[in-house]
This record gives C-alpha cells, sequence and structure tokens, in this order.
C-alpha cells in the first residue's frame, strides 16, 4: 500500500507526486524522492525495483520478510532492514519490519507488519529544512532513528517487570511465579536483543572504516544511532545478566524454604514421637507396673510428658528448627 | 555413481558430454562443464582429478569425507565441503556432504551419503541463461544456496519442537520427559551448528577481502548466503541459549514440586501423629483415668480428636501446605 | 548553575570572566576558558554552544543525560560523558554524570545528579602551573583523573562487603542472608562495571593509534587513566566471578545442611520407631504373653528398649548421622 | 638415543651417516640430512646444538620437556614442539612430546617419553621422493601429520566412551557412576585439548600470513594439517558441551529420582498413619466404646481399615505418587 | 632500601659505585649502571628519579604500589612491573611487586613487600659476561625469567592440592570439607592469575610488532618467557575450568548421597510401620477378636511380624534402597 511519494528540493517538499512519475524527478538536480510503503504487494515492489534499479536479492528480502538487521551495499544503494518492536495490548512483543533503500536521489521506505506510523519522521523532517538538505540519507538517518528510539520504551517495560520480580525474589511461596516470569522475561529480552545487537555492527560501518558515499556526511547522525543501540545492549546484558543470577538465586530460595520446612517438619515429628513413645511405653499390658497403679499415676504421666514437649519445643526454638 | 555431465556456452547448454570428450570442451572459450557425482568410487574421483588436474589433498578429503565445511582455494580452483541436512524418516537428523569443486570453466560436485536431489538447481539454472552466463561461480552459488536453503526446515522443526517442551516446561510431573527431550534438541542443534558455524566464516571469504578470482563477479550473491547464515546462526544461539535456561528452569519445577509434596506430606503427617498421640494417652493402663470411665467418654474423645484435626487441617490450607 | 569561568594563560590564571567575555578571550593566543557548571538548565547550554560552537548532538546528550560513558570527537572538539559514583549515606550507590567538552583552547564541564566536588582540581591544577602549561587536555586528563579515582574507595567497600559475606559463607543457617546480600553486592558491582568498562574503550583512543589532536601531547596521562580503569575491571571481573562462585557454594552449602538435618532426622525417627515397635508389641492383647506375667517384665522390657536405643545412637553417632 | 641419521638428495636416500659426518654433507647442495634421537640425552642435544647450529633456549626446551605445543622461528630454524597422545593398556591418557627442529637442509626429531614409532613416516617419505624432494618442510609435514592424525583415534574412543554415559543417563539409580565417568572424560578431554588447541594457532602461521621462508612451498600441506586441529578442536568443544550439559541433566535426573522416591514414600507413610490411627482408636481404654462389644466389631474393623487402605492406594496410584 | 648499585662494561662488573657517581658512569659508553632497591622510601625514589631522569608517573606507580603488572614505555625508558607470589609459612599466597626501570644504559629494580631475593639473578649474569654484554635489557629479561619461574612451583602446590580435593570427590560425607577446600583454591588461583594474565599481554609487546629499541635484540629471550606465561595461563585455566566441575559434581555427590540416605530412611519407615500396624491391629480392645485367645496366638503373631519384615527388607535390599 502506498503510504506517500512526495519529491524534496534543497530541503523542502516540491510536490506529492505519482509514482510514474519518479523517474522524472530523479533526473533533476539537487531533487530526490521519498517514497513511503506499507505491507507492500509483490507488485508494487516489482513497480519500485523498475523505478529506481534495486537489485533482485534485495526486493526478495524486503518480500519475503524475516531478515535480520543489516545495512547492505548494492553498487550506490544501501538496503537496510530494520526491526520495529511494540508492546501489543496482550503486553506481547511485536516485531515488524523495516525495509529501506536509499539511493544518492531516494529513499524508499517499505514497512510490514508493523503498527508503527512513521509519518512524524516526514512531518519533522519537513519542518527542518536545514537538515533535510542533507538529503536521503539524513531521511535515512530520521527514520532509523525514529524506530530505535521506539525500541527504549520496550526496555524500560522489561526493566520494571525484572524490578517487579525482583522485589519478589526473597519472598517465600513467590519462587514458581517467580521462575516463571523470570522465563518469560528472557525470551522477550532476546526478542528485542535480536533486534538490536546485529544493527550494532551494521550500523557501525554507516560512520566508521570505508563509509558508503552515500552516508559520507551525516556520520556524526549515524554514529549517534549507534551510541543509542550500545546503550540499549548494555541494558539487555544486564537484563541477561541479572536474569540468569535471579533464577539461581531462586533456585537456592527453594532450597532453603525446602529445608526451612524439613527442620521443621523434624521438630514436630521429634515431639510427637516421644508422646507416642511415652503412651506407648504406659499402654504396654505387663501385669506388673506399678505407676499404673498410684493414684496420680495418670497426672504424673500427662506431667511427664508435657514437660518433655515443652522443653523440645524450647530447645528446637532456640536452634532455629521451629 | 555420474549423475550428469554437461557443457555449457553464453549460459546456456550445450550437449550432455562423454567424460573423455571433458578435457576438449575446456579447452573452448566461454564454455563451462559441469558435472554431477554422487557417492563417488575412488575411480571416478581420479578420473576427474585427472580432466581438471584438482589437487591430491582435495580429492583425499572428498573421498575420505567427515571433513568440516569449509572453502579452501588450490592454486586457481576452489573446493568446498558442505554438509546436507535432512530429516530421516525417525525423525533423526541425517547429515550427509556435498563437495564442490570450482575452476575457471567447470564445476564438478560430488554428493556422499544424502538423499537430497540437486536436480533442481540444474534445471532451474538453464531455465535463467542471463544467471548462468556469470559461469561456474554462479553455479556455485546456486549449490550452495540450495543445499543452505534446506537447514531453514530442519531449523523451523527444531523450534517447534523446543516450544512444544515449553509449553509443558511449568507442568507438573512432566520435568523427565522434557528434559529428556532438551538434551535431545540440545544434541540435534550441535549437529545442525556444524553444519552451518564453520561455513559462515568459508562463505565470507567469497565476497569480502581479498575474494577468489572466480568469485569475483557474484560477491553479492555470496554475501546473500552469508546473511542467510548469520540468520540461521542467530536462530540457533537462540535455541542453544534457550535450552540451558529450559533445563535450568526445569530443574527449578523439579525442587518446587517436592517442596509443595514434602510441604503436603509433612502437613498430613502432623495431622495423623495428633491422632495417635491423644490415642495413645487414652490406650494407657493407669487405673486411674477418669475420663475413661465417663459415660460420653468416648464420643468426647473422637470430637475432640476430629476437632483438633479440623483446626489443624484448616491452619495448614491457610498457609498453602496443603 | 554556574560555578566558575576562568581564562588561564601559561598555565596560570588570568580571571574569572564573565560568560559574555568567553568568545573574547577565547581569540587570544596562548589563552584558554575553563567553565564548570553544575545541573545545567537547556538556556545555559544554549549559551554555552553558542560560546564554544558544539555540535547540537552533544549538548542533546549533555542535557537529556543517562549517556553511557564514552569519548566521542566532533570535529575538532571532544565531548566525553564520565559516570560519577558515590555511596550515599543509606549505603546505596548513586550514580552522577560529568559531561566534559574539550576544545583547543577551553573545557566545559557539565555535572549533573552528583554531589562531588570538583573544586579541587581546578585549585589543584592552578598550584601546578607546570603541568596546566598543557592546556585544555590537562584540565580534561585532570578532570577524568579525580571521577576515576574515586571509584577506587567504592570498589574497595565492594570487596570488604564481599569478604564479609565469605567469613559466614560456610556458617549453618546464613544462607538466607548470604545469597541476599550477594545479590544486592552483584547488582551493584553492575552500576560501578556500567562506569567503568565503557569508559576504558573510550580512554584507549585517548593515548593509542590516531590519538585526537587536543590529547596529542598528554598521552602519558591518559594511559594513566586507562591503566587505573584496567585495574578496576580486572578487580570487577575478580568479584563478579567470585560471587557467582559464592552463590553457587552457598546453593552447595544448603544441600550439605538439608543433608545433615535429614541424616538427624533420619537417625531419630529410627530411635522412636524402635521404642514404639517394642511398646506395640507388648502393648497387644494376647492372651498368653508369658513375659507379661512375670514379676520383672516390666523392667527388663523397660531395660530391652533402653539398651537397644543406646545402641542404635551410637551407631548413628559412629556413622555420623548424629 | 640415535634411531637414524640419513641424508637426502633430490628425494632420495642418499646414505646413513655417521654424526660426525652430519656438517660435511649439509655443505652439499640439494642434499639434507634427518636425524631422528629418541628420550635424547643432554650431551646427545649439545651434539646436536654444535651440528645444526641450534639456538640454546631451543635447546634447553626440547630438554626439560612439558612444554605447550608451539612453533617457534630462532632465525631459519623452525623450533617445533608437538604433544604425542595415546592410549595406555590401562585405558589412561598418556602424552609425549615431539621436538622438531628444521632448517633449510636438516630435520631433528626427537621424541620424548612417547612409545609412538614414526618410521613409518620415514618408510612413507622415502618411497615417495617426488613429495620427499620438497626437502626439509615436507618432512616436517609428514611428521606433524602422522603425530596429529594419531588424535584422532583417541577422540573417537572418547566420543564412545560419552555415548556410552548418555545411553545411560535417564536409567534410575545410574546417577553416580554416570557422574564420575563424565568427570573423567572430562579431564581426558583437557589432556587431549591442550595438546590440539595451541597447536592450531602454530600451525596457522606455516600456511597464512608472513610465513616461514623454509615452509614457503608447501602450504597446502600445513593448511592440511591445520583443517584436521580444527575439526578435532570442533570435535572436542562438543564433547566439552555435551558433558556439561549431562552433569547439568544427571542432577534434575537425580532430584527426579529423589521426589518420585519422596512421593512414594509419602504415600506409604499415610497408608500405614491411617491403620495406626484406627488401630489407636479402638485401643483406647474408654469404658464405654460400643462397637468393641459388637460381635462382628472386630471383622468390621479389619474391614474398614482395609477399605480405607485400598482408596488411599488407588488414589495415590492415580496421581502417579505410587 | 639499597640492595646493591653496580657498573658494568662489556658484560663485566666494573665496580660497586655510590649512588652520587651514577651520572658519571652513565655518561661512559658501553658502559651501564645495575641499581637494585627494596621496599624504596619516597626520598631513595627521588634520587633514582634524578639520576636516570624517569617520569614522575612512572615513578608514582612504584611508589604507590599495587598496579597490575604492565609494561609501559616513557620514551626510550620501559617501565614494568612484576608481581613476586610466593607460599607464605602459613600456606598462604602472598604477593609482591618488583618494579623494573630499564633505560639504554641502566636498570633499575625496585622490589616491594616481597621476601624473594634476586641476588642469584646477579650472580648468574655477573657469571656469563657473554649474555650480560646484551645490556640492560638482558638483564631486564633475567630479573623478569626469575620471577616468572617462581609461580611454577606455586601452579604446581595448587595442582597438587586440586588432585588432593579430587581423590576425595566420590567420598561420601567429606562434601562440605571439599567445597571448602575448592573454594579456596579458587581464590588462590584468582590470585596468581592476576599475576600471570596481564602480564603476557605486556611481554607480547616485547618480542613482537612494534618492539621497544631497548628490547630490539633480545626478542627470542622475552618471546621465551612469553611462552612460561602462556603454559601458565593455561594451567590456570585448566585449574578453574576443573574446580568449576569439581563444584558441580560435588553439589551433584551432595544430592545423590542425600537420595540414597532418603530411600534407606523409607525403606526402615516402611519396616516399622509394618510392625507397628500389626502391634496396634492386635492391640485393639474388640471384645471378640478370636486369635488373641489362641494358645499359641503371640507366638504366630511375632512371627506374622517378623516374617513381613524380613520379606520388606529382602525386597528393599533388592532394589537397591538398603
Amino acid at each position: 500500500m502506498l503510504i506517500n511519494c512526495v519529491a524534496y528540493e534543497n530541503g523542502s517538499k516540491l510536490a506529492d507526486i505519482p509514482i510514474a512519475e519518479i523517474s522524472e524527478y530523479l533526473k533533476r538536480p539537487g531533487c530526490f524522492v521519498w517514497v513511503a510503503l506499507k505491507d507492500a504487494t509483490e507488485g508494487e515492489l516489482a513497480v519500485m525495483q523498475a523505478e529506481f534499479d534495486l537489485h533482485p536479492l534485495a526486493i526478495e528480502d524486503a518480500q519475503h520478510g524475516h531478515q535480520r538487521p543489516k545495512v547492505e551495499e548494492y553498487g550506490d544503494t544501501l538496503f537496510a532492514v530494520v526491526h520495529t518492536v511494540e508492546m501489543s495490548p496482550a503486553d506481547e512483543i511485536d516485531v515488524g519490519e523495516l525495509n529501506i533503500f536509499v539511493g544518492n536521489n531516494f529513499v524508499l521506505s517499505v514497512r510490514n507488519r508493523s503498527g508503527q506510523n512513521l509519518l512524524a519522521v516526514r512531518e519533522r523532517s519537513e519542518r527542518e529544512p536545514q537538515l533535510l538538505m542533507h538529503g536521503p540519507a539524513f531521511v535515512f538517518y530520521a527514520l532509523l532513528d525514529a524506530v530505535v528510539d521506539r525500541y527504549f520504551p520496550i526496555i524500560d517495560a522489561l526493566e520494571t517487570e525484572l524490578e517487579a520480580v525482583e522485589e519478589k525474589i526473597f519472598e517465600p511461596g513467590a519462587s514458581q511465579a517467580n521462575i516463571r516470569r523470570l522465563y518469560d522475561l528472557k525470551s522477550d529480552i532476546g526478542i528485542v536483543r535480536h533486534a538490536v545487537a546485529p544493527l550494532i555492527d551494521a550500523v557501525h560501518k554507516l560512520f566508521s572504516g570505508r563509509v558508503p558515499a552515500v552516508c559520507e556526511n551525516n556520520r556524526e547522525y549515524f554514529r549517534d544511532v549507534f551510541d543509542h543501540l550500545l546503550r540499549m545492549n548494555g541494558s539487555l546484558d544486564s537484563l541477561r545478566d541479572t536474569i540468569g543470577t535471579a533464577i539461581q538465586v531462586n533456585l537456592a530460595m527453594v532450597a532453603i524454604e525446602e529445608s526451612v520446612v524439613n527442620k521443621r517438619l523434624a521438630a514436630w515429628a521429634g515431639i510427637f514421637a516421644v508422646i507416642s513413645a511415652f503412651a506407648g511405653i504406659w499402654g504396654m499390658n505387663f501385669k506388673l507396673m506399678p505407676e499404673l497403679e498410684w493414684k496420680y499415676g495418670y497426672p504424673m504421666a500427662l506431667t511427664t510428658i508435657a514437660v518433655v514437649c515443652v522443653i523440645l519445643y524450647r530447645q528446637f526454638k532456640k536452634s532455629g528448627w521451629l
């Protein structure tokens, strides 16, 4: 689905143009065309391939989707794949894709399976002609930056969730729920990581070493995106590491809790075993058991049993078993 | 076993040729020969070595098999080893080998211990003369691509299996079955990984840095294969990592389940210990135990015992032990 | 908030100057200006941006804060972000930020969310004109060095805390407290690590390889900071590693303790089971149980039970269960 | 102990020569000398040092032994240390050392603490003069190749042992034996790894980058050895990884088995507790317990107890505790 | 404290010289001065700084101590920090420091907090004038070599201790002692590792790549030290890895032991529960319990109980629970 197709000159919008006239505008010096598609069909991509002379392998990738984030050079044209990440209403992480083709005088963005609106990027860019004058590379940066900045709230949400689990990590009885949440959290982190980690290397090539000609004059901007990605990656690494430790600690807590239960069980079992032993002995049927004949034999027996139980109880209390 | 031996010129098939005439066709400019062998015998390989002047070490590798995936240069000739991976009917992973020799005017593929048919590659190539015109390097790419693309369904199957285990990971009583499946899964992943990981470095050399002369004009195609391999490697890494966590979580679940059982055991043991204690006391043989003489002594005793048990039961229920 | 704004020439202070005159002093050869801000407002940063011609992306970073430590070149100007780390009165680790802009003839430091006073750096620098003559790069070094040196006492405190836990690691009953402290310790180490680790790479670029022109003559000083950072990083690595082992050992201790408890429980359960068994047997109501009629039947029974119990007790004692 | 000392020319054996004449043969162009020593004494090494002008540090290493595998250049001479690995009759892994000195016109091999016979290498080399013509570097390759190829059966034996353990990993009661075998296996792998891993880097330098002059024309042969080493290293990595998982799984199996035992224990304890409770109640000495007077009181009691026990038994069976 | 201060020429000792004359000797061509200090005071270091024109940052490091091992270039002068490691009488590892300054015509060694005597190095050097002729770099090597060689016995001691633990690792009841020893061992390994690991990189720079001018002619000697360090590092890695596995195995052994105890407990509990159940039933007070009236009722009861117990005992024995 075509979202818009606009020609720009010297940083300001010339006109919304029909697709058929793209090639005409491409010939005008100092002019560039910015086309945005959404969930593009095979036919739409074929048209774009013809208009912008795109490499068949790149078009194939854009069509099939499910690529890893990357930036590839096909001659003078850059082909970038970036994952869009958003929280679904059901609190699950949805991953979509933004494919960006950048040439000397055009930008083509193809957004697939993503609810993220990129119109704001276009509006902001059009409001800042001094920046838009940098040409397609700046548009490329602006798109990248917009997508990458939307990773931050996701990562914040994951950190908040981890903190919520951490608060309950030493709480008795919460182990099973904790471990479930940690497991889910780890898989969410994996998803975001797959969006972030491959992009780091890809963006690094846009400002360091042999930089693609089209990005030459915007290195500092791509370094800024790179820096954001590094920061996110650091956060994700910390999260992973903390989750690993938290699972381990949780396991220790289960063991500790169980050992507490075992001790308590042992203590009570001991106390009742003593009662049963006394009762058993005085329940024996020997003819001659003098204490059974005593007047106060029974109260004495109960008292004896009670005293022993209290002593045991105190001992166990003292040694922390009860 | 010879499968076919065909000469191509300008991207289209010249003729099926007998092995004996290979050397003749090799002399024709713009012409190349593509030979496919299956489970080649020592004799067949010796003939090929003579025809194409192959290095003895490479021939030795092709003959012995069980090589790790690699791409080696012997002078102008490339020697590649790729693992074919397929799911056997018994749901086990079978690994075969495809050895590819690529020269300036020939491609020789030797497929060993593999049921994978590569005829489709030849057919597709012959249908696209504009691509086949790129010569042996394109054939090499097409073979690589065909073998590597068949890793995807295997990896998908492993992911599906992992998801099936994950659904049961918090299910009580499933631990033993889960851990067995996770262990098998991990070893399957190891097998695929051995096909994928070494190939990444090998293919990287075909489009980056000092590229072998024969591949010079097909860099983008090899980069595409490389990209697929990276994607698979990412998936395999995720799988490994998730399995590691799943085993750990499984262990925690076993501990948690056991702690639940222990608490329940402790609670019931407590309740019955109380019954036994009371019964023991009233079973003692003291002469003077007034309550034994009471008319309603027995019902009173039963009631007392029942009341204490109910109180205990509620307490245990409340604290989550029962 | 402006802290001070001073012009220096040949290593000694010229004068405290008003912000409006900065640009004048910047024109004087051999003169440089050193401005210190604290929790700078947007407005203050905008003035500085205009005075020193700073890059908008760097200003944005300084304003938003929460950057990872880094050193970036924007043309001739360096922009550095360093974390300040201090122990709060509640024994928690507070992280602030020091943003430093270094040009050929100016240093601008912006300290955010940090209670650390850097006046001492200025005083020491002013006392050593032979060093201050090195210009802005030396000031940059002095600031870096001051911030980094304050990491040492924090790391020492963490090491002391770990040693305190280690002393209790084999102490029975301390597992839960230990594991909690280890978990907190690990997260503290994470915080310091985030200040140290990214800075290592950043500082490395200030003395090795293509060194920014402004730092050219102070390489040895930056190498000294680098060396301190490496040392800290080594300590943090050791701490992490030791904590990992300590958690593992703690888990083992819980298991060992529990196994001790279990054995003791089993031993006592065994002894009481024997008493109950004897008492049960002699409590049976068979008509003909000759020993029940014996004169010394009862004492004999008690003695038998006692002897068996003592034997069992000794056996258990000997085998270490009691 | 001198094993042999032979001069070669143009790929074929000239003569067995006495040590004293070595220096003479070294002067003949196109001629090289190949000396093999076994468990050489200090004196023998001193003679060799003089004959071939070897570096004292290399001689020292050869004498002391216990070096890590390595290839070092001393001027034009290469000094290589390779570990020989063989299975002792007691199924333990014995490690010996082969020290090889390679110059432009000599090879000196010193084999220490190793039962491996290298005569076969010499015989095979002498049978293939076209290869032996490559000179000392080819002999060096042949020795390396012979030693490295003998690692394969050792690694196979380790893999077989691991598979044997894996078959028993889910077998109840085998945990202790399994873990012992896994532990031993891991230490065996460590030994082989110490032979293989350092050699990878060392051999890499013999065919890639700045190759020592003496190896210049045999690069493909050293790459072949390198490739074998990589393959072994991959196998060893898999083994290590699998052992790690197997130990973890074994631990889980112990926990699962114990939890099965605990449940069974709990179930039987419950059943017997019920019997005791009933018997206890009907064993009380209340005067008025009507059911005790009934004619069929006793059979009724036994039936009641039996029925309750059967119900419990079925419940436990159903819930998988028994 | 000054230990000695000697001038050398052409590899042999000229004279013990007073500190004040150092500068004179430094002017003589072909002459170099070797000064050894121990636990140097600030004043002594200041004198040395003046005599040899040392960099203030290096002096500061030497004074403060607690540096990580490193080799730094300050202009033409090298500054090296090496850790001395020795076993204290209480079997603890003591770490000291050796600071070495190496110039074109001087060596200054400052030994701090170390009982290691380096006089032997001087004596050996003076006995071998042909080596001492290599100048300060050779002295530097000799000092490095002496310190590094003393790491070997420490590492051997650690390996011996690990083997001692390994022998007890499958011994029942030794878990707690084992885990304590493993924990201590791991921390000892950490200490030695901190001496070895950073030195590897540092020494690597002395023979590979851009070698400091002063070491130019002694590369092979530094490579020898490097090789020793690599070997030690390999040993330390193995130790670490083995300790990790040993702790894991120990944990498994605790679990296995406990499961053995639990089974035994369950078996005995079962046997006694059977006795109690029978005794309980025959202890009930029903009027009509025919077997109670039998003449041989009691012996029959005892026999029944005994038979059941023996059967159970055999069953448990057979299934390995007892």
